[in-house]
């Protein structure tokens, strides 16, 4: 049963030792999909899709968690953290309460009431905090020195870690091989860093001769690395304002920033940014074309590949990965509006129907 | 990467031949989890949680329809529907949709928002229907034979088949071994006869020797199945008003009923109630003490061992598995009501607090 654990599969890539399985919430070994009815649109034969909400708590962040866990409870921490709007919340309060740790979750002020759900279900203490967003990211570790908490933020190097397992899934659910392209939402950075890095790890040990490009995804509101990119800066500007529906990806001020444009510029990689209603789109497209139904900040990683589709050098064969980072389940409460309609009938109505 | 989809890897147990890959959404290889902080409480060394949740459309749900899905293509259908209160209407809409086939889905009249939307977004037909929800299982058939409609509802022979996929996946996960006990909620029944049905076939093959006792549970406020089974009846008595806030498992006519009585007694096992206050405890035990955050009416399982753990013949080392059938993000909509309190600060506040 453990070695079927992908942290214990993978343990000679990771900086853990002596793997505690009873840590774990299963994570990881999620699906490779092909998308076979959008790649026939884009006239990519192998366009695939990495399936991350299922995950224990419906996204990627668990990958990360699961290797934070694993090191607060080696390092003798009885307390654990994290600062989030979302899906980290959820996941960091779930490893906590698997651990037995008092979890303390720190979240942004208007935060919606669903991440505040998905996250006080597990019993943490949780803070809605006033103040910017990026300094109470810094001011969580004094507070953690001050207070004995492992603070498991976006970036943590271990949470870092973690998502290199994602970047060896996918090498072995293509057969031993990496894709062309690997699209992925951006935020902090945490994530496309961790997936770069899991590709390096292949390469320098032979498993592959060269690294995907990787596409990191923004929203147009909140676009400071895609700005930076585009003006060839290798440091980025803070925004002020956000202004996007895409919540979890809306990091103003991401801290993982600079290292993310010097890698992509060392690897050849591109950042880009896409509207609010060119992601509602992309995730309208997966769910009805594909019945993938995502979350709307990991179908900016479509939204980017019908963007930059023809300036990119795609043959039909080459293998494309968007990295769906979250479940549609948690986007439900903003699809309110979409006013899904149901026809009324009765029963007898319905038998004297045509369909 | 194929032959990773259990269908494919199970396929001698099942009855599809020439299984399409492109229909799969990546469902089933879902994590057995062991429990161990409930376990030790219960004196039980081998607790085990089997996480339907992280199936595509998180429930146990998408087992079946990856087969009924399967079938009607190879069928020749242009049209898909179901009958369903929750989780299989939105699993039926996502594969619906997968296969690019009109799918229609009827709901019974009062089904939630957070329902219609789950499946709403993969844009079936849908169609509320106002009546007795027995009388709709059976005349959606006839519906279906007059539009050409498959429709795969909760007892469709294909969907129960795919039910065995978790039973030979725990067999794997236990190391070749059968549980002593495999508790699984109950409503229609189809998920409790494809689990029985798998043990047999793993018993039939000579892989075990006996197959798990069963035991399904329903809510007090629908129980016909509890009810019959307490008074040794094999014919159970339809329920004229379910009173539970269980409302997956709410079948006052479970169609699959009198089979059910019939297995569980020809393999003494037992059926059972718990209230809804019970199952709202347990659903709060696994959060918060496993961190695993399971839809209401999987809650049922850790309810009903908790009852009747005493009278089972159940030594430390027996291995007891609960089926979580659901994502318990699908109940937050109904936890409104639990009023999670998120402390207030100031980032100058929070610097200067003791935590």
């Amino acid at each position: 049963l453990d070695e079927r654990l992908p942290l214990k599969k993978f343990s000679d890539f990771l900086p853990v030792v002596g793997i505690k399985p009873e840590l774990s919430l299963g994570e990881g070994d999620t699906p490779l999909l092909r998308l076979g009815c959008l790649g026939r649109k884009q006239r990519l034969s192998y366009l695939f899709a990495k399936i991350e909400s299922q995950n224990p708590t419906h996204s990627f962040k668990d990958r990360g968690t699961a290797v934070s866990i694993q090191k607060a409870v080696a390092l003798g921490f009885k307390r654990f953290g994290t600062v989030s709007t979302g899906n980290m919340a959820a996941s960091t309060a779930a490893y906590g309460a698997r651990a037995g740790l008092e979890t303390y979750v720190f979240l942004k002020e208007g935060t919606s009431r669903m991440s505040l759900m998905a996250a006080g279900v597990f019993n943490p203490h949780l803070v809605t905090v006033k103040g910017d967003y990026g300094c109470l990211f810094y001011e969580s570790f004094s507070l953690g020195k001050k207070n004995n908490i492992y603070f498991s933020n976006s970036i943590d190097p271990f949470r870092i870690e973690g998502y290199k397992v994602t970047a060896y899934e996918i090498f072995l659910e293509l057969g031993n091989g990496a894709p062309k392209y690997v699209l992925v939402p951006l935020s902090s950075g945490g994530h496309l860093i961790g997936l770069m890095r899991g590709f390096e790890d292949l390469k320098k040990d032979g498993y592959i001769s060269s690294i995907p490009t990787f596409i990191g995804v923004q929203a147009e509101g909140c676009a400071p690395l895609a700005r930076a990119y585009e003006r060839g800066e290798s440091v980025y500007t803070r925004i002020d304002k956000a202004e996007t529906i895409a919540h979890s990806i809306s990091n103003p001020d991401p801290p993982g920033g600079n290292v993310i444009l010097r890698m992509i510029r060392d690897h050849g990689g591109i950042i880009t940014a896409v509207s609010d209603q060119e992601m509602l789109e992309a995730q309208s497209m997966l769910t009805r074309e594909e019945g993938v139904f995502c979350q709307l900040e990991s179908a900016t990683t479509l939204a980017a590949l019908l963007k930059l589709r023809h300036g990119l050098s795609l043959k039909s064969t080459d293998r494309v990965v968007l990295v769906l980072t979250g479940s549609g389940l948690k986007s439900v409460p903003s699809l309110e509006s979409a006013g899904f309609k149901s026809r009324e009938l009765s029963l007898e109505e319905l038998s004297e129907t045509r369909l």
